[in-house]
């Protein structure tokens, strides 16, 4: 209950007891909340607000990423996409190097801000990723998205990895029914 | 000690005692941690990682609500400017204007991940003009961008707005003495 308190989902008042917020007080970004957000059958609306989020942004980030990433970035979100696509998006081991790359980005960028989103947007890609295999399976090779973005940010070119990741979303987006 | 377990800022393991963790653990938009960040003599690199966030977030966010706003989400954000334009933002109630203004404009999004990030977006807004009164103190008028934003989301032009919410944040992080 000391959870649901500190996360928003409840509060309590001396007399009046304990009652459940409304939605707009919870704090929808945090990973455990948006895990429980898109377990059983998530509301449409709210799958197509968080990649809306997302395709706010993942874009401005890489396109920070690709200016400011170090080499050993860069050589970490290639390490990461090796492993993901070694494994495939099925595999827990793979699904983990997707989040590891969503975070390698936002970490790429040097703001720290940024970063503090990190842990909202591995939620959101683990678990609709995890509610995609559950509705549709996986269908689709995400690699040639992910690609794109890891290049362009390797290369440095801010504008293209803009793009490349507004792409990557829109096609996750587009494998979930929720049109 | 159990907040700042909950914020991230220090982690207890059995055996090894309490430290402080590395503050890219620590959750940096939780409004009271921008607080503390913001107090006293901020990193100059914060102010301007948090005003690089505002600048991503907040202008995609003016053309959402340029385009899906409710009349009576339009007459809120004019009736907060109002009050923000009789006050002052050396006044508190004219600081709480301005940042109900922002969080009007948010929740206009009608993206629930968006709203979440009303409260970070507020605090920034908050302490950051909580700073300038200390430093400088405010010696601009800052309603004509203001205006400018909220007449852009009340005639529904999302271009306009987003621009004119990017001119906003532009000429508050210029207030400050941190370029």
């Amino acid at each position: 209950m000391r959870i649901l308190t500190a996360k928003g989902l409840v509060e309590s008042r001396p007399k009046a007891g304990t009652r459940v917020t409304p939605r707009r007080n919870w704090n929808l970004l945090d990973p455990e909340v948006l895990a429980w957000a898109l377990s059983g059958a998530p509301d449409p609306a709210f799958l197509r607000n968080l990649f809306e989020l997302r395709a706010i942004i993942e874009p401005a980030a890489a396109a920070l990423a690709a200016e400011r990433r170090s080499d050993d970035q860069a050589a970490a979100m290639v390490a990461a996409l090796e492993v993901m696509r070694a494994k495939g998006l099925a595999d827990p081991e793979g699904q983990a190097a997707d989040r590891e790359f969503h975070r390698l980005l936002l970490e790429a960028t040097g703001n720290d801000t940024l970063i503090s989103l990190a842990g909202s947007v591995g939620a959101a890609v683990h678990w609709t990723t995890q509610l995609k295999q559950r509705l549709t399976g996986i269908r689709r090779d995400p690699m040639p998205e992910h690609d794109a973005v890891c290049d362009a940010v390797a290369s440095g070119d801010g504008a293209a990895a803009r793009t490349a990741m507004l792409t990557l979303i829109e096609l996750a987006q587009h494998d979930l029914p929720i049109t």
